[in-house]
């Protein structure tokens, strides 16, 4: 029922762990099946350098986190804050219906370290 | 929130992946978050004498089938029926109320490989 690049992204997840001395933190919770994701990004000029999340999610949780980690490294805070949910579970080839909340996860903390980056500012 | 030994449990799961030429095999998902588990048992004189299990599911769902593989392990499959959700999450220390339903797919994927033990015979 999952895609290849779902299956692929949950057994081989890029970028899981924690950044010291991150420029930003996010953690935002899922009301629905009462999960945690936590996303750390590296800034420098504007830039998200460097990104890791760490979750006790599911496999959908996992694997479009891994995705959108790797759809905003290298990219610029604007572009980072620009990515949906949508846009992630395309680039899986889609999540079967019933997963759809967990991919929302992944953009809320994105959204979420970048706002604490700018209040550290 | 979470026990050190969910913790545990989560990080180093213990039995995990597929038997090749089990004995009994179930297959069981959860309507609530949609995750599945697959429980994969070998038994030898109405003993389970190896038992594996591969999801998809949370950390919750890792942690809870990670000990209930423990728990029936050597057992008699009698023992194995008798197993309850509320035993593997007391033997984790327990669960946040909200991750209770993924403590139900370990009990049931047990009782669904050994019903397919049964069916099989
Ligand atoms: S949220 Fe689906 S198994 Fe825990």
């Amino acid at each position: 029922a999952y895609s290849e690049k779902v299956m692929d992204h949950f057994a081989n997840p890029r970028n899981v762990g924690e950044i010291e001395n991150a420029d930003g933190v996010g953690e935002v919770g899922n009301s629905k099946c009462g999960d945690i994701m936590k996303m750390y990004i590296k800034v420098d000029n504007d830039i998200i350098t460097d990104v890791k999340f760490k979750t006790f999610g599911c496999g959908a949780a996992i694997a479009t986190s891994s995705m959108a980690t790797e759809l905003i490294k290298g990219k610029s805070i604007n572009d980072a804050l620009k990515l949906t949910n949508k846009a992630v579970m395309e680039a899986l080839d889609g999540l079967p219906p019933v997963k759809v909340h967990c991919s929302v996860l992944a953009e809320q903390a994105i959204k979420a370290a970048v706002s604490d980056y700018y209040k550290r500012r």
